[in-house]
């Protein structure tokens, strides 16, 4: 069930106000993010699925009505509305694995100005999740260069849906599996772990360790770095000497130390041994530019386990997202506060492809017809979901995949492209906003 | 109810093993912070409630058995053993609110190997959350210097349980209110609100705006920098004129700009219009360092909403929070993994202090007695929560209040303390250090 009070006081009090002052004309607000973090050449739009289940599901239930009311700030007008309360607006969205860029809408939001405003806070939680962690994964994805990222970091995400949400994301953005079993249950994702220190710690003995725990998972990997990683590869190797064809393991696990010098080391041991098939698997504290670094020393490694760096998007674990109002009552909105630039009226986005690569997005008004593929479809209407609005997650992340490939290599790369993506404002939606600037304008004194 | 497929498939997997070599001897995991974030004095902890939440009402219903038979990976030793898990350890803990420093214990959980592997991740999950929120919170309190803090920040949490869950945490740490309308419901915050920028775009004039959300709400904030701040401010003096005895307004909220000057500015309008009562509320981009700026210009602000910064830890939006296993069949244990430090045994923090300030902890084994307050005591038995274990959140924001003016005042600054507060270790857990040590290098080949 949708959480309903999972909201900011100030949505209710001002659909309060909207109500009693009869403001239920249609409105239009745009979710999208206002500026990229340093370190973000785009962002991989991720979360639409939670957006329409939640304006699909979203009701309040008498016990939440009971509890609003005991806080005795709100009209008898609002608690009868919440209780009837059904979504049904429409909404238009950029599918899930696109690549997007700064003041584009993500999705938009027409309905009548109480519900469209009544859903922003869940709006933004749940699109803004997802979003920030399908854009780190898609880098951590990148500096892997085809290599499998697993990954490890329910236990550092923040809580059990953010354990969920960015096991998904990360998935759309082409991470190949995950330790979490719940996000595995929920999405389908694949799922996949290994044994952690305390499994070996548990034994007296680090052979014994490993000859147990294969007993029991014959093709596991084995972690090798509890007591000595160069020790422990090399008991890895006596225990496939000692079970002969019986020996099925898949792989080592390096999780701490210098894993570039300690793959190399590995690999010579294994492969010494005539163990070519049992691959590397690296991980500890990993991130992008760990992956790039040990893959640009030419570190024998097969996969990556990558935890808490891409779980909590540690480099920018939040973005810049707003969900704003742009239209209301058929006249384009803006609001003027300083170094908060806003583009009034409901817009789309064309992306400008050469040669099959991007070369250039137009925002423009949703109405016009320009060059290039709009990223905006209606994805809602009336409150239903339309068909096609929900593909499958093998669907969305082979759209991902795709989807990247269309962007400039720069693009793709960790550091910041010099110059940016183009992002350019049609003349029509330039022009629109002059006009609403210099209307609101009219009421401000001269400065 | 727990969503108990929240964990990572190896804690299965590990308890298969486990089963299968009968491993079922009391362990020991010790969950601790190993290093501190750079700008991070002392960390708050915050969580336990939930862990001990966890702990007593984790089982296995039929359906999640079913999906994880359907894995074929499991023994059905291991199925029946989940079919009738429920966990009968202790737990040892800190308690909420109280400031921990790296390798200190959190809490320790003593039961049975596989039943204390078993619930690794989610301890993690909630009591790293938790412990990261209030630990940044407590900042932003400091910062504020006494004046109200409001939490802001539900849409850019990390979905839906971190924006229950940092509410909660902050409220521990001493953030007054929060406008997150679930988060007051489920743990009795008190709940704050104004109104955003959409409700005065929706209006064609911001005067009227203003006219029509006070005859709503009289006593409210009113936002002020939609168009203009300082016409904005002069709007709602010209309201006051019109209401006369019947104009209320609490508070202006600045939302943008040069917050500094314009609250200066602001002041002096309202001052001058007689309005001294009408107090200046603060929002926008704020975090610990942008308060303490504001507040070193005397900027004359009254309160702060903080949202983003502080819902994410921004700075620091993860902890290098593990579990450990450090005690198995009455011997201690350890990894010896370069950089990753630990400490063998079950152990007891002493807080000695001077003058009731913290001067020095000392990590004990658990069965010493040294000189201090003993910070961890034993929360659960046997799976039962102890009386006493679960204080109420206002006696646990109490306990924080109290614990956070006992820490030396240059602990409780913004920027690195230097020297950093010192933590010893007890000859008695160095000589079991040492020993183990030894125990598992006899092991290692010589190098």
């Amino acid at each position: 069930m949708v959480p309903a009070l999972l909201t900011d006081l100030y949505e209710l009090t001002m659909v309060d106000a909207y109500l009693a002052e009869g403001l239920h004309e249609e409105a239009a607000f745009s979710l999208f993010v206002r500026r990229l973090p340093t370190r973000r050449n785009f962002l991989l739009a991720c979360g639409l699925e939670q957006a329409l289940t939640y304006l699909e599901t979203l009701r309040f239930s008498p016990g939440e009505l009971a509890w609003l009311e005991s806080l005795g700030r709100f009209s008898r007008q609002l608690l009868d509305w919440l209780e009837h309360f059904h979504f049904n607006g429409d909404v238009h969205a950029v599918p899930e694995g696109t690549p997007v860029f700064g003041q584009e809408p993500l999705l938009e939001v027409v309905a009548p100005l109480p519900e469209a405003q009544l859903v922003e806070t869940y709006l933004i939680n749940q699109v803004h999740l997802q979003t920030l962690a399908a854009s780190k994964a898609a880098r951590v994805v990148e500096a892997a260069r085809g290599r499998p990222v697993v990954d490890f970091g329910v236990r550092r995400m923040h809580g059990e849906d953010a354990g969920l949400k960015v096991a998904r994301a990360a998935h759309v953005a082409g991470v190949s599996a995950t330790s979490n079993l719940q996000a595995a249950q929920r999405y389908g994702i694949p799922v996949a772990g290994t044994l952690a220190h305390s499994y070996i710690q548990a034994h007296d003995d680090e052979l014994a360790a490993f000859r147990a725990y294969v007993h029991r998972f014959p093709e596991t990997t084995l972690l090798v770095d509890t007591y000595d990683t160069l020790d422990g590869v090399r008991k890895v190797v006596a225990l496939a000497k000692e079970l002969g064809p019986d020996f099925h393991v898949q792989a080592v696990r390096l999780d701490s130390g210098d894993l570039a010098s300690l793959s190399h080391q590995t690999r010579a041991l294994l492969d010494a041994a005539g163990l070519e098939r049992v691959r590397i698997f690296a991980s500890g504290g990993l991130d992008e530019d760990e992956v790039a670094r040990l893959l640009a020393h030419q570190a024998p490694i097969d996969a990556f386990g990558v935890g808490t760096a891409m779980g909590v998007s540690e480099d920018a674990p939040a973005l810049d997202m707003a969900y704003k109002l742009v239209e209301y009552a058929g006249r384009g909105r803006l609001k003027l506060s300083p170094g908060k630039v806003l583009l009034p009226g409901r817009k789309q986005v064309f992306r400008e492809e050469w040669d099959g690569v991007a070369s250039r997005d137009m925002l423009a008004c949703h109405d016009e017809v320009l060059p290039g593929r709009p990223l905006l479809r209606q994805v809602m209407h009336a409150g239903r979901r339309l068909e096609g609005a929900s593909p499958p997650l093998t669907a969305l992340r082979m759209h991902a995949r795709e989807e990247l490939t269309r962007l400039p290599l720069e693009l793709r790369g960790l550091e910041p492209a010099r110059p940016p993506y183009p992002v350019a404002v049609s003349p029509a939606l330039s022009a629109a906003k002059e006009q609403v600037v210099a209307r609101l304008r009219e009421q401000l004194p001269a400065h």
